[in-house]
């Protein structure tokens, strides 16, 4: 019974990770004041760009291919964020919205990574690397200089949940729990990132 | 025997976006004023790049790694474009090659998806991100912005086959008729955008 | 026994091509004034990117997702980077470190590929876009310009070692041997542009 509400804990995060990185590019469309179809373009390379990176570097099935939940949840965040006004979008609406996805995908890659088999260390990097893909390809695509070379915590605060949450479940910490804990601990470094600017120290000071 | 046309029609659309595209790779650098080994770089991303991602995501072995005759479509390619005088290339002959790749490559990354047992949303979901995947990956390498981010019809265009092309296979239409139809309509849709400049409305207005 | 020594050569120029890609991916961040978290993405990123690149392309397991080495090497790498102070990394060292993990990369890619079944062409060409790939992302990620895109020999260096190589074992060349000539002689060719400005001629002139 642990291990069902564990999977749908699980499933959860998948689903609300896919939503709020398809909301953050689709409102990056909508910045650069682009058509709907670019929105569809963003809204889903934002959306699922993370999982399939995670997917095809563990061998798995890409998710989206053979399930089409994935791909119609971004579309229809596509054109939804395309019809809503935009003021009803907060200022930073992107930068929160990409902050949820980092903390859900970060728990969610690291979970499915393990649950394949994948060694600890490269489970929790995985974990790093995919949370942060959408958003990367979501800037590239876009033009605008990555968050990953601005010295506001966004890396850290990816792999503070995934490491967090192998580290938890290393030392016997049941999944469900370990996930309740490690998501929102990246959350909330990346919050403080957004809303205090809180930023590691640079090199060379 | 419809079977064995519709293969050889299919194939031939491959080997035709291929070269489409390399062609618009090298074209790419030699406006870059580029070497000939950046000709060939350019020209095998560009050509094959689309496919390899259609490949990776669908779970089919790359195709130009177990068959020489795409890559080295590619390489001839960028030989015959540095050694024929750039006179002989109309001014938007990037364009108009990769309108053509773009066409074929929709309904060839779809037909191969569906083929392999894909779902039609993610069928046609597919032949779009293909179709694109080559001419991005071409910008992002020259600097150029990508073609993605600007309001003219591309991404559209792309769509428009790959969702016609699955949505009259669904119907019922024989694979050959309904590529015949398909490819032509995305085709028209991008000539009309570098023509006439055809875009759709921006967000905003 | 020489099948052995062979294997052991390769694996030294696997763990070689890490190693030194990761120093360039580190130095680049120390360039760009990162924090230590970015220090450890971009040398996971310029490291293992060119051999994760090849492991999908051919099929094989992704390396580092079932070893946790590759990744160990980059990250340690990273810290190393971060604490020795910069002025004992000599001025062009991004340069001649990524100039080592070209060649070393090059034939390993080749070697890889051809022990997987993999045709000649492709499995030179291989070589050639596995050893530029981690230095591409690299460059992508920092936003600075790709050496791509330069006339000075790069693309040229890593085909002169993975087609080097794979031609001299396609003529019956023992590969330790076919090895330790290539692999050097696109070292030079890089080294010469480094240090000399060698470039191939442009398009147009």
């Amino acid at each position: 019974m642990m291990n069902q509400l564990a999977s749908s804990i699980l499933q959860w995060l998948d689903i609300a990770g896919i939503a709020v990185f398809a909301v953050s590019g689709a409102l990056a469309a909508a910045r650069a004041r682009q058509t709907l179809v670019t929105f569809a373009f963003f809204a889903s390379v934002t959306g699922i760009g993370g999982g399939t990176m995670r997917d095809l570097l563990i061998g798995a099935p890409v998710f989206w291919v053979h399930d089409p939940v994935g791909i119609a949840t971004c579309l229809i965040v596509a054109g939804l964020v395309w019809i809503i006004p935009s003021r009803f979008w907060p200022a930073r609406a992107v930068d929160w919205f990409d902050a949820a996805g980092l903390a859900a995908y970060s728990v969610y890659g690291s979970a499915k990574a393990l649950a394949l088999g994948v060694p600890p260390l490269p489970a929790a990097i995985m974990g790093v690397v995919t949370a942060c893909v959408g958003g990367i390809l979501r800037d590239v695509l876009a033009g605008t200089p990555s968050i990953i070379i601005r010295p506001e915590i966004y890396v850290t605060a990816a792999a503070a949940s995934s490491f967090g949450f192998v580290g938890l479940t290393w030392l016997g910490m049941p999944v469900v729990m370990a996930a309740c804990i490690a998501a929102p601990v990246g959350f909330a470094l990346r919050a403080l990132a957004i809303s205090r600017g809180l930023a590691l120290p640079a090199y060379g000071r």
